[in-house]
């Protein structure tokens, strides 16, 4: 399973500030489940609540009514992947310097972090936590000195490496950052008089917040007062989106990258029909991923569409197991086919992505046993055969099974009559820039070069 | 919103039976959310576990682990549409009469509750909930002087009006019974030696337990021991299976009546397009109510099939309120528009039901504000006119827009463009034997006649 | 250990019935800690929640601000003994009939249960629960039938044989009823204008409500509006209150049988005294049951006082348990001697009670490893060598130290240097009224004659 | 009310590590209960759990049973008295630094902790929380350069003023330090094999650990696999412990600075009956602070000893408020006095401190309600005058009552016929070795001036 990262809301000027920030992050929560954080500014000092959990779970009445009191707040929703779900992890991250309070939300990882953190160290830097957002917040206060908040974050952006949409919150002064390659999305919006940022655009809709554009890659927006100011890390870095943003982590309402991602997804299915559509009873997605492509899928072949795989609307996250000899119960209980649909049929499935392939097995197991007479895979996504090191956890190298394997001997290994990838050149023939995508995952050509030495390089073969 | 009403379970003649029923409940928890229990028959004596909430919420290991021992078990979860949730009146539901103890779990609606009570009353009955199912329990133990529980059960089944899936667990006994109409399913399975039954056959395939057959309307089964034995209550009751099981209520990978739901309802979509396809540019669902009639309308009509409604996957039960200026809310935060795939569009909606009509109407307006230029409405079931006494909670008449108001009211009511409802010959033709099904709700031709002078009865204008 | 049984409390017509009624339960939470309770009648209907564990844990404000409406409110808190802890066996219990809705809050344990119930059920009566109380219901609504509920209260009470303190809530009437042997307590008492009844009078002093009198053995008091009748079930039972309310039971500042709860344990410690104070370096008590009686033993004895075993005071309910080899944890983590203290010392340890003997054979090991020279042993309480029926839950017969075994025998077994109990005739110098009292439980002189043929009947050896 | 501010507890070479921390910290809880915390090294890396509330609510079996893997543990329950309660602040406190994880646990308050700040600021130093033991981590971090941990722990000791006792956690390397004026208490002993620190020897009394003996003032005992290695810090400071551990903090049954608590406190009721012991009817404490005080001044006064306020053993922290009119209830609440025994009564209250006053009053007035013919008060602490800086939260000085009135104000105010506070002299006579006590809070005279120009000098009055 693919995991997503992060999500991040900020809002500069409501009198509900954290209230606001509670709904964002809400519209957002597909983006991280593990934690959900809050930092509002009081107009004397910053305020927080953080917890494990869904928003929902984190905060109640009295947080948003009462603790986090202030017309600014930023917010921060996070899946961990590395080390222990911690609180002392969760964000948004705050810290303490000379008098001043600094709150930051972060989504991207750093590539250069060990590199920093030595370095940091041995200018006497001590250290809370392994999170990345620690290491920025060392460099913006070491640049404190002399200098106002924007030129020491400026400064800090220029010495990290790696993918990060960033939301600062200090005194009256909420900085909204993109790095150079524009890795990570973030969108500024406008509703009741009030700004508002966001990592995609369906927490505007819910606020009922209009959309005014995304940040351009190595921008950072500074609101003080009325004031808005926008600046520019000098840097010749290219424009290097995550194009799985748009293949699988934003929801299909949002609007990305200046993308609209429902339609994105239609056109990826509409080339994948086009580079190879079976001659087949129906197409099919399996619910809710490959939704979308399916439709363009079904929409450019002719095909009929179906939906006879049932998705459980209860399946919650704590669950007892069952005893041992219920064979692959946890794919089971999520997904369940309609047994008179898939009987003697010839069936294609469209999805957005095969990471280990061992569920899709489970699946296509099951599709036989009930009778299913052949079954092809359409993927709207090409072999992800190398990690990222900017911010998605697809497990390691040895468990990318395109990174290991041909495409037959994963049709052998999944069961299935025929698979087919979209084309690299397909997937781009989907989207508006192709030129301003990341395809490192595909591809191996990283658009930052690895630290070197580091717990990551062991896995990039570098 | 129609409220479901209840699903039962029970299990025979298995080391891991509370086990199992927790499973099966699960998987029928789509129709009920308020409450969940489990009764077992340790050898010795009933165990039980009750408690408000979904499944998951309600039972820890320790309860099926330790607690609930026993090779036989009886489950029910509940959505209570009368007076307060309480957890007395979760069931399954238990009572000690001469050192027996009956454990009763049922599904449905009587609808000569008061007449029995007042007489029981007089005969020294005291009750302690407002529930049917005591009325039952409470026939059932005064049958049982010289009689066999079998005798007491199928008295007790001659005395009651209304609609009824029961299972009842006495000793080493479970008892099944569908009431004479057949109004709710009940459907029996195998699974390593041991039987199983289920309001829906979607809980037998998480069991990977074999579908056996449905019970017949009228039909107790019996199971002691290795014995199954079935039993006729004599009556003259014609079968009134009910047709919104197929419409709405039951998983669509369920097998209910004899029928394929999935099927079923896409057959529904189908009729529904050969009666009356509009001239537009897609056709989409309501997520996720209306995607399988939709996607048979599509196919009938050769319209593109769209799914552009967005459906928010983590909108809980749990959720605080937005102030009051955020109009909309709660209908907003559970499905958004693509907003790209609706500007300048001729939308055609399929949905499954209008009850009153008012989120339908809320969701309309946002279309028309995003831009949409038709929007038309295409409904899987005749217009609901008529209240339901048998266990389906629509709301009083007085609340049914369709039992007050014309289509075209209604189409302006809804702000649409075109309304069609499907006919009920239409209706008819996509189930395999129409004259088994109860129409009350459309025609307010009721197959029990009211008992009077109760409750119920000043709703249904007798 | 010995259990405390219940507590229940009552008042009628004060705004914050609810909450008053909280207040009083909190104050009797020693009375009964598994289960908590309140009923209120708001004008229309009863109210009602209940839950397991303390009274803080079970209700909270929105219970008791908003859901317990109503000016008449009756609670109750349950320690039980028999059968699971389970939800259905929390009080007050509510029955409808013929469209009354009776609760009832119970004190005490009646002895021909199994009868009445037997008679109850040829007569059709069905029960849900296997608690005492439910069989006083039955019965008061079979009575019902042409008369007033006082009428078949009274004639409930004629049948029922046994202990009971009730409080009944029915419409705008609140009952109070003792039983005529007197075995559980009940007071009345006035606060702003409404009536309060409560087991002890320490619900009185937190509300700041005056004491006005015991309720007498075999009255009952039922207020209605303004008016307050009492009345008097006939009959000729001697007066036999539960000696154990004064020795271990009530709470100190309590005026129980118009006995002042303190002073009496202080006597009894003189008396004590009297009859056998041992040569020693000082007395002290095991704390906190032993404290009035070793205050009393000091002073007239003339031995110093002490203090030297220390109460840990965050002792909770839930606790994890240690690995095996921490040895006789549970007995340490409640009381540490003194080292200092105990060291050399020859050493009298007054308690109220000897039950098992086994946590106190632990701690007296503890004294002897520390190094005290002697240990004698006082206890205000002679030697327990009968079960209890009427509500005290002692442990079975086969399990009380005293009933299969010597004082010097015990002396061994618990491995002290002397022991004395105090004589039957030095308690009752320690009541003012010592005719009136129950001491079954010393000497097997049960004041009702076993019902014969029950469960407790296996015990008694009647 | 005065508060504690910390206890410490930590273990070497125990398989069971987190699980005797926890039963250490359970007994030490009365130094602390608003959050608890326990770091264990399981031999690669430190793993922690810390949270908010009491211990037994903090952790649970898989906190012990698993994740608090290894053989070394430290742990720490704290009462914050300055700012928020948050669980940022709850401790052991970890930091990373050049790859090393250190842990620490600190009792106590630093006095120049504002000037240390500001100048690791100058350094670079960024801090997360508001907490003293930030600054002590920061200062060993950058120490550690060329240095072993002890050396630079030793560099830090030598750089903070202020009350300390510490427990480090560093790999394998566990270190116990005591401050040069040795404010805090610490002791060490054994338990099958293993080493232990607590802040009281009844922590060891629960794990039946053998108390060896007391850290001495300055000492740091450093231990590694099997080796104990004892270090001094070099100073001039006069040894001036806490003696306020002995009069009120520590637990009765403890050993602290050599003392036995409980001996000392009846040394101190003793002399405090040879300076001032009225002509009344008896001797009484309010439980349970003046018990062991009170024992003592009846012996020496031969006034007889009476326990008459009972104490509400169910009173817990979370409690419904009373409305309004229910004057002084949470006095009340806690504890009610025995009517019979103060009406017409001359009754003297021995107690171990007046802070405020106020709920003192709230109880005397209360025995005069109730006839009290005449309340004596004697108290054996002498006033409270002047604020603690060194970990005792006594309330600012200008609530201490004794700070701004004399003993005849004080009487009037609380409403006594007479007031004596032991002297700072017979307070002395009660210790072993008066010269080694800290009794600033009665005198003014600080062991260490204050630094100046900080929060708390604006208190001193420096």
């Amino acid at each position: 399973m693919i995991r997503h990262y992060c999500g991040i809301f900020g809002i500069y000027n409501h009198a509900e500030a954290a209230r606001l920030s509670y709904f964002g992050l809400y519209a957002l929560q597909h983006r991280g489940q593990e934690s959900a954080g809050i930092v509002t500014w009081d107009g004397q000092k910053l305020r927080e609540h953080r917890g494990m959990g869904l928003v929902p779970e984190v905060f109640n009445e009295r947080h948003l009514g009462k603790e986090l009191k202030g017309d600014i707040a930023i917010g921060h929703i996070r899946y961990s992947t590395t080390g222990a779900s911690l609180i002392r992890n969760a964000q948004p991250f705050i810290v303490r310097y000379k008098g001043l309070e600094i709150a930051i939300a972060h989504n991207g990882n750093l590539v250069n972090t060990l590199e920093l953190r030595r370095e940091l160290e041995e200018q006497g830097s001590i250290f809370q936590t392994s999170i990345d957002s620690e290491v920025f917040v060392h460099l913006i206060a070491r640049n404190l000195n002399g200098h106002t908040l924007e030129e020491a974050v400026m400064a800090a952006c220029r010495k990290v490496k790696g993918a990060y949409a960033l939301l600062i919150l200090a005194n009256n002064k909420l900085i909204a950052v993109r790095d150079p390659h524009g890795f990570r999305p973030l969108a500024l919006g406008r509703v009741a008089g009030a700004h508002v940022f966001a990592s995609e655009t369906c927490a505007f809709d819910l606020l009922e917040a209009e959309f005014i554009r995304s940040l351009d890659p190595g921008e950072m927006v500074v609101i003080e007062d009325t004031k808005v100011q926008s600046y520019k890390i000098e840097t010749e870095a290219p424009t290097r989106q995550c194009i799985f943003e748009l293949i699988y982590f934003a929801r299909p309402d949002s609007l990305v990258f200046g993308e609209d991602v429902y339609q994105c997804r239609k056109r990826m299915g509409q080339e994948l029909a086009r580079e190879s559509a079976p001659d087949v009873d129906f197409v099919m997605p399996f619910p809710d991923s490959g939704v979308y492509s399916a439709v363009g899928f079904a929409q450019e072949s002719g095909l009929p569409y179906e939906h006879a795989m049932i998705r459980n609307h209860y399946v919650g996250r704590t669950f007892i197991q069952p005893s041992q000899d219920m064979r692959d119960f946890s794919v089971r209980v999520k997904i369940n086919p309609v047994k008179s649909m898939i009987k003697g049929k010839r069936i294609c499935i469209v999805d957005d992505s095969i990471v280990r392939g061992t569920t899709i097995r489970t699946r296509v197991k099951k599709l036989r046993e009930l009778g299913a007479r052949e079954v092809h895979f359409r993927v709207s996504c090409p072999p992800i055969k190398f990690p990222c090191f900017y911010g998605i956890d697809f497990a390691s190298k040895g468990e990318l099974i395109a990174a290991n394997h041909s495409v037959s001997e994963i049709e052998r290994f999944i069961g299935i009559d025929s698979l087919h990838y979209i084309t690299i050149e397909g997937l781009l023939r989907s989207v508006s820039h192709p030129e301003n995508y990341c395809l490192a995952c595909f591809t191996g050509d990283y658009p930052i070069p690895c630290a070197g030495g580091g717990k990551l390089c062991l896995e990039c073969g570098c």
